[in-house]
Parts: structure tokens; sequence; C-alpha cells
């Protein structure tokens, strides 16, 4: 009987073993996958000194920041806080070890962070965000844009899901430039809100919002044509050549945007990537390419990965320039919605490869030898102990490998093992 | 310049990526190891409820345990704190989702805990701990004693240090046992925590030790005979059973320990094992088998590995019985004394495998093409873009691989490619 509440705190994630090995597949194969695109590792810690993470936070995340409260033991020090993104402890990080690291740093963060967030279906407490990024010193070479988009692309290759995934990719200097052409800059924070908000609500509301903060109706329809832009790369170059925009950030937005693509063909990403120009993905903080990545015959689902280009990563903490491009898959919300929508269940495999069960206790010293044996091969293998019955053992080895072998008197003396398919009573030589 | 102190908080690791490599090559040792040890995965939530952990810690736990301010979205729920360790979790997980386990359930984690720590050099206050526990239900046999040992001693000596590694192991079931039959069994517990500290004091101080504790001359005599016998196997038994003790507690615990150590030799393990009757690892909590592994050459660093078997792993949470044996390496705090005694120096590979080197905008693609068929193969690449010399290109990849692999015009077209070392100049053509 238990004595007290057992259950975890609400919005975390706690998973069954047979689920956990499955999570552990998506994070192995993304810091795979990172790894073989040359992304070096780092890991800050979880603990941050509150005014690092408030010199960038604002709005909500601010409100979601959970401060730890010291100990007696360690009382003497500044407010501390969980970190809740690997961005801001990067743009510390790099401040304080400039000297020792080599530009362009191309750096992996997979790890834990934290947010306050109101309890919901989907929405986590603590989770998995397992980002790449590419920091330049004062510059940083468009093609890495691509080489981030890639290395995500790839990665979700890797999964082996059933169903296909797209990146959708815009660069906002696109629209910075057309609104720099057409005097609209000074409204152009509440147009990017508009334009990043436009697929949540019907295209009318849309135009309405347009409307609303004072643009005519000729800007509207222009504004709300550019954004339906979308498709293959050669069509929608195309048709933004044919806008006769002179503007210098548009053109360079439209530069950039093509060599991004056409690197991305190259690696025969081709049908993973559309350009889209309802893209801006919120942040001011983006300058230039900005992407989400969805699964196309998921919509409902949303953006499972996210990013782009940054001017300066490390403003709130240095004078320096660091520009930079990185991508973000939320790994701890991408496996809840691929297992509500089954994606993942074909990829179910046994928990071990072998179970060894011997007969006695005399048997035990051998089955150890084939278990290490076994092992030198990277099978994952258990050895059952115990005076129970062979019958009772094999039901429960069945629960968690489909090969049992079973070792008496006889397999020690010959030295002869047959491995027992659980599943359908196939008996063969071990080899 | 520095707007801001960007230094990490005090008593967290941070590593620079060459670093941060090899902690990675450790950890990823201890997770193939304990799978192939058929040790399945799981990981609670950091964030756990107070009340929770309060069950079982007591004393400096209590003191050190970090509680998180809740925001003003998680703001109706209980009090909450960050784990300090993962025994406490895992007795709740098993509590909790008891009906959807198997057992003996075969368990590791591996992940982060926080205690409040003082400020005190290769002490910290968020650290990995990489566990393994085996879970019985009712009963759990003894050989599962050797298999966490095993499991333990395999994951030191995948890591390849430069040093032996010793697994010194007792059983508290003969020093009970010998109590009872001395009829010292109410001064047990001084007596356990004066050997448990015998170690760090001149062998006079734990006779005055006992002096003081009211025991006679002769029964001082008789423990300090007894926790001074170590040694291999047949001879300290041997040892043991002139003593011609009759208790049942003691006769077990002596069978118990010959029967853990005849398995672990029987895995060619008897180099790296050794009975030590000092060794009783402090908390209450074991109740048979305990050990602790040392570096025999390094012994100033202490323990780098501890565990053993416990009676009941959930008694704070449930009125059933889960006996367990498990153990645990300190990942955080290994890292730090091997880095600081030179241990892990011969293990430092390049970061990278390859550099791909395009010398202009031209060879973007194929170099792509190259690096993917690079990254099939399991190495990891990096594309090296921009305008920069090529001089310079060469001494930036240098600080990350030695294998370089320049790409213009011709090898475009010959597809012919030469891997340029960057540590011998040689130069090879790549296969």
């Amino acid at each position: 009987m238990k004595k007290i509440n057992t259950s975890k705190v609400s919005g975390t994630q706690e998973l069954l073993p047979k689920e956990q090995a499955l999570f552990n597949q998506l994070r192995d194969n993304i810091n795979t996958v990172y790894k073989r695109h040359g992304f070096l590792t780092i890991e800050t810690p979880h603990l941050e000194r509150t005014e690092i993470l408030l010199a960038k936070a604002g709005g909500d995340t601010e409100k979601q920041i959970y401060k730890v409260v010291k100990t007696a033991e360690t009382a003497d020090e500044s407010d501390q806080a969980l970190r809740f993104d690997h961005t801001v402890p990067l743009a510390r990080y790099i401040v304080e070890h400039e000297s020792n690291l080599i530009f362009p740093f191309k750096v992996s963060q997979t790890g834990i962070n934290f947010r306050g967030e109101r309890a919901q279906k989907g929405r986590f407490r603590e989770f998995y965000q397992c980002d790449v990024d590419i920091i330049g010193r004062n510059y940083l070479p468009i093609a890495y844009d691509a080489d981030v988009i890639a290395t995500l692309l790839d990665t979700f290759i890797s999964f082996n899901l059933n169903t296909p995934i797209l990146a959708r990719i815009n660069n906002r200097k696109i629209l910075t430039g057309l609104l720099q052409a057409f005097n609209l800059e000074d409204k152009s924070k509440d147009i990017y809100s508009i334009i990043d908000h436009s697929e949540k609500v019907p295209p009318e509301k849309t135009k309405a919002n347009f409307i609303e903060i004072g643009l005519s109706e000729k800007d509207t329809t222009m504004l709300l044509d550019l954004i339906n832009i979308n498709g293959d790369r050669s069509l929608v170059i195309e048709k933004l050549n044919n806008l006769n925009i002179t503007n210098e950030t548009f053109k360079t937005g439209l530069a950039e945007l093509n060599e991004v693509l056409s690197l991305l063909e190259a690696q025969n990403l081709g049908d993973n990537i559309s350009i889209d120009l309802k893209v801006v993905r919120g942040l001011d903080y983006y300058t230039g390419t900005v992407f989400e990545f969805i699964l196309p015959e998921y919509k409902s689902i949303g953006s499972v990965c996210g990013g782009g280009r940054y001017e300066n990563l490390t403003s709130y903490f240095s004078d320096q320039s660091f520009p930079g491009v990185g991508g973000s898959i939320g790994l701890t919300r991408l496996f809840y919605v691929l297992n509500e929508n089954n994606l993942l269940k074909n990829q179910a495999e046994p928990l071990l490869d072998y179970a060894i069960i011997p007969i006695s206790k005399s048997e035990y010293e051998y089955s150890e030898t084939v278990a290490k044996q076994l092992r030198n091969q990277n099978f994952t293998v258990m050895v059952v102990y115990g005076d129970k019955k062979l019958g009772d053992k094999l039901s429960y080895v069945a629960k968690l490998t489909k090969n049992a072998i079973v070792i008496g008197e006889e397999e020690t003396k010959t030295k002869k093992l047959k491995v027992k398919n659980l599943l359908t009573g196939d008996i063969t030589n071990l080899e």
C-alpha cells in the first residue's frame, strides 16, 4: 500500500522503460548527426545567476523563470535560477571563454531547460532542447545558414518517421527591405507580428489586422500577396525579382535565400525544403535566414524545429560582435507529439538482445562467460539468476527479449548453445 | 568589452569543447556498458515534490536541497525542489509504476543531481550521477550483487585508464552477526561509524574510539583484528571460518560474500576485486553486500564508485518490499579527479575526423557531396565556408582536425581527392 502520493510533478516527462528506449533513440540520433556534421559539444550548468538570465529574458519568459532557494551552505552568493534555454548560457559561455574558442564555432547543446509554463497538454516545465549554433567572430558566411538547416534536416531524416519532413525557409531581409522600400519601417514591428500570427487566423483577419494598424488598402494587398508567395526556389525567386524592388536589403535577402536553398538542393534535400514568406519566427532577434520544420501530413502539430540567423548573439553581455545562425529541436514536446500521432510505433525494438538462463547455480559461471562473449560483440545481455522454475523465468524474459539461451549441465559440458526465439518458438544454434 | 560578469555559478562544471569531448566519452562508455549488461534506462524529472525528497533525506542532505520558487503559472501546486540523488526518485518511480514494470528490474539512471554543498575544490552543486540498480519484488537472488559490481567494474575497465581499478567488497551481515554473537548489538551504530572512519585516522585513534564507547579491551582487539582482515577470497574466508562463530547472520554474510566473489572471479575480474572488512559504507541503508572502488595507485582520490544491497528501496513510500542492490558513479567528480591526476590525457582525440575546404563558392556543392559521403561512413566532418585565404582556413582547421581535404576546380572535375595530414604534412589519396 502506498504511504504517500508518488505521482511526478505535473508538466514533466516520466516514461516507462520501453518508451524511454524510444526517446533515447531519438536523442542518440540527434547527437550522432550533430556530431557528424562537425558540431562540437558543450554543456553549460543548469544553474545560472539570475542577472544573466534576466539580461535577455523579458515578458513571458521572465515570469516563467524558476528561481532556486539557496541553502545555508550557498547563502553568500548571488541570486540563482534555472536556465530557460540554451541561447543565453551560450552567449555567456562565448564571452567568458572567447580566447579559448575557435571561430567559426560550430557548437551543439542537448540538455534540459526549465520553464514554469501553465500546465497544459503537451507543454512541459522541464524539457530537452537540442540546439546547434554556428558563431562567427565579426563575420559569418551565409553558407553556414544552409549548414545548420541541412544538419537539422538530416537529423529528422535519421528518425525514420513514417511521414515526410519539410523545412519552410525565409529571409527576413526580404520583408525588411520591402518595408524600407515602401516607407513602412515605422510599422515593421506590428507587421512582423501580424504575419507571425497569420497562419493561426483566417485570411480576412490578417487583412483586417493590417488595416487596423493604419496600412493603406494598396500596401495591405501588396503585403498579403507577398506573404502568400511560397513554393519552389526558381518560381519564388522569379516572382520576387519581378517585383523590381531596388532596395539593397531586399536584394541581399533574396540573394541569401537563393544561396541557402541552392546549397540544400546540392545535398539532395530539395524535396525537404520550400520557401515560405509567412515564416518570420516571432523574435526580433532574427535578422536574416529564418526557418521552421513541419510534418506536412500532420499540420496540426505545428512547428517541430526552428531557428535562424542573428546579428549578434552576445549583445547583452559584450560589445564585441558574434553573428550566428542556429536552430533547436524541442525533443520532449517532439517525442510527445510523435507518440500521440503514432509516428514512432514501427521503431519499437525489444529491450534486450539476449537473456541467458542458467538452470542452476552450477551453470552461473559458464553463463557469465557466454554473456561476456556476447557483450563483446555489442549485444545487450542479461543473465537471469535465482531458483524460480524455468517456465517462470522464460515468461519473465519474454517481456524483455525474444532471444533466450537456456544453459544446463549439457550445454556447460558441450559448449553448444541454442537460442530459442520466444515469439516463434524456433530454435537455432548460437553462432 | 564585457558588460557583465559572465562567470559560471560556482560549484558547477563548465568545460571547453576538448575537455567536454573527453567527458562525453566517459559518459558514453558508461551508458554503453550499462546497456550491454542488460540494464534498462529510465529518467525521472529533476523537479520533485519536496515531501518526496524529505521522506528520506535527513541531516545534511535536507540542508542541501535546492527548493525552487514557483512562477505565477505554477503557483497552485505543492512545494517543489531539485532531486539530490537518483535513489529517492527511483523508489517513487517503482511504487508509482509497479504494475507496468517487470521484476527483477534492472535499471540505470544517468543524469544531473543538485546539492547545495559548501563551495570546495572537487565538490559540485550540480553533478552527473550514473546509477545501476536491480530491484526485486519481495526477493532478489544474491548473484545480482555480483552482477552490479561486474557491470561497474567493466565500466571502469572500458575507460582505459592508465591505472588499475579495484573493488573493495564486504558484507555487512558479517559484522552484524559478529556483534550479535558478542552481545554488542546495542552499540552497533557507533561501531559502524568508527569503522567507517577508521581509514581516515591512525589505528590508535580507532582503538581509542572503541574504548571510548565502552568496549572492553578484548572486544576492541577482536574488532580491530576483524576489520584488518583483507585480501584474496580463499584466505579471508578461511580466516573468518576459523573464528568459529555460529551466529546465522554471520554465516549468511560469509556465504554471500563468498558467492559474490566467486561469480566475479568467474568473469575474469579476480584481479580487480578484494575483500575488505573495513568497508561499511556509512548509510544505515545497506544491509548485506557493500563495495567501493578505488584506484590503488591513487589512494588519495578515495572512493570513485560505491554501492551495496538494501533490504527495501521503497519503505518510505509503500508497505511492499522491494529489496535491491545498486551502485553509483559520481561522474562529474570522477572526471575532475581523473583530469587532475592526468589519467585521461592519453585519450584526447582530435575533435573532428575531417575538414573540407572548398577554394571558392563554385566548389561548395561538390564539397557538400563529399562531406555527405564521409558522414555516411560515420566520420565527423565540417565544411569550411567563406572567402578567407587558404592558409587562414588551414590554420583554423588545424585546431580541430588533422585531416584536411582541399577542393578546387581540379578536384571538382576529376573527383580525385587528397587528404593532407596537418601534423605530418603527408598527403594521401582519399579512399
